[in-house]
């Protein structure tokens, strides 16, 4: 590197945490990253035989990592780098970039020229982004709704799961709390499907229900009257722009009368934040919105717009990753 | 940032830098890279209206660039960062990564799965690779190409290009030396139809000939035996694994028996570089190939082998980027 201007090292630094970005995500995918959380190492030949990996493509991944920190490379020995146990935690969000929304960034010069954007402009992975927000949701989202779930004031038999897709957090809550019923809402009839039989399988199928609907479009139902507690996670912005939402939460207010409180959490776009100091996610969640043209409400806006929909905020929970996340408590 | 702890800005920067890979690649088709390599800035709004693009795709695509450095913005106008100059430079490698190659390094965990390596296992961009190269070959191996033709101590009139591509290279030799009669030969039809098209607008058509082949299978032709000066750019590891090597060099003897220079233009596999020291390019060019399960030879397998082939290696001239790229002059 002696050779290196700093010039060239920087850009150098920036191609490959670019590949590692990619690495990050498949080194989740083949269990190399849980094992390295779990033993600190592992041995290449060893960890490719147990999984039948191909040990020329794994020993590139991890070359990916140990470029910028990730691992330490000692002969056949894989051990955790100096970046390793951050890079963990946010796994999943590289993920979402690199393989849940990969096509869409790789096409963003095209996805940028006005005259393509019409029709389907762009393609996403929804099952791998359905992969990611599992782990998002169990690191970052669930230690804050559990809690709020516990502090709730009153007693409650009846739980609807907003945008459920395979309905992991509806199932969660019904092992939980055994009175509790269940119903999950989403418009993905695949989900929907992978949630019916996880439910039966989980002995929870005659406590669950799940409604294909589009949640911007619901209608009064008689299955629905007697929720008390609401939950949604990471869609409220498809809420979005202002008078959507506002008519969006009015309208569950009507379809939900028996609602005592609802849980929203999600992620809102930063404000004032610098360039350089954009944490894990921000940037790649605001990038992928802009090109996709979705709005994406600020924590600001978000606040200015309950009182007007028919619904008292009586809490805002922050959690700490992905900036600008928190659970609203309303009710 | 303060807030930040150091791993986390590790994490993050790695992050971002991923982003950023994108949309490098995005500016640089988009014309922005350009336009800020030429008048050092830009105004946003101006230069979307002026290429019809959305503005909030190309403001992410800054802000990925500004969060590493390569840009900096104040409101609406967006100048260099310092890291612009070795970015710009790089720009096509970035492009070939995550553009190019983008599916490639997005389905890392499922093609380093055995099972999955079976038939067409991955799928790579052929169009934004082409794209990529002609940039790759015309700062890095062009002015090495262009110094050794003007040093060959003998004069020609008729130049082969094995894997000639749309023909560019070709195009240039005929323009430089009127004199010259050129045949590119080529497995991909459609690149070749672009290469008699080009020639003919170019009124190269009657100089330049054009031949649909494999360049490892090639037999005597009558069309060829004439030929003195032989190239070949960016191809030469396709004739690896080593006996296979052995054998296509010493066919194109055969097949080119008029030859007295062959100019063979690679990048190998480089050897004992540190993980993290790796320059642009070099990472992702090994991992690809990893990936694929195409052989990289590094430059001592390849001085090993022209002798045993029936070739003369009379000199090697460096090629600054990628690391370990040469052009071979062979006699």
């Amino acid at each position: 590197m002696d050779s290196m201007s700093s010039g060239a090292r920087g850009a150098a630094q920036i191609f490959n945490s670019t590949v590692a970005g990619f690495a990050i995500a498949a080194a989740w995918e083949t269990g190399a990253l849980d094992e390295l959380e779990e033993h600190g190492s592992l041995s290449l030949p060893e960890f490719c035989t147990r999984h039948d990996l191909h040990l020329p493509s794994v020993d590139a991944t991890m070359t990916a990592l140990a470029s910028v920190g990730v691992v330490e490379r000692h002969g056949e020995k894989v051990g955790t780098g100096p970046e390793f146990t951050e890079v963990y935690r946010g796994k999943a969000f590289f993920h979402w970039l690199t393989v849940g929304c990969g096509e869409l960034f790789s096409d963003m010069a095209g996805v940028s020229r006005n005259a393509n954007r019409v029709g389907t402009f762009y393609r996403r992975n929804g099952a791998a982004i359905g992969y990611a927000c599992r782990d998002i949701n169990a690191q970052s989202f669930d230690p804050v709704f559990w809690q709020a779930m516990e502090e709730l004031d009153f007693d409650f038999t009846s739980v609807a799961d907003l945008g459920c897709g395979s309905g992991g957090r509806l199932a969660q809550i019904a092992r939980r709390y055994p009175k509790v019923r269940g119903t999950g809402i989403d418009i993905a009839a695949d989900a929907l499907r992978d949630a019916v039989a996880e439910a039966g399988t989980a002995g929870l199928g005659d406590r669950l229900e799940f409604i294909e609907g589009d949640v911007m479009e619901l209608r009064p139902d008689a299955r629905l009257e007697s929720v008390e507690v609401l939950t949604c996670f990471m869609m409220g912005h498809d809420f979005w722009p202002r008078e959507n939402c506002v008519a969006s939460l009015r309208r569950l207010r009507e379809v939900f009368p028996g609602v005592r409180r609802f849980l929203l959490g999600d992620t809102a776009r930063t404000e004032g934040m610098a360039d350089r100091d954009k944490p894990v996610f921000t940037l790649a969640f605001e990038t992928a919105h802009d090109l996709m043209g979705v709005y994406l409400p600020t924590l600001g806006e978000w606040e200015d717009v309950f009182e007007e929909s028919g619904w008292k905020c009586v809490g805002v929970r922050p959690v700490q990753v992905p900036a600008d996340s928190v659970i609203f408590e309303l009710a």
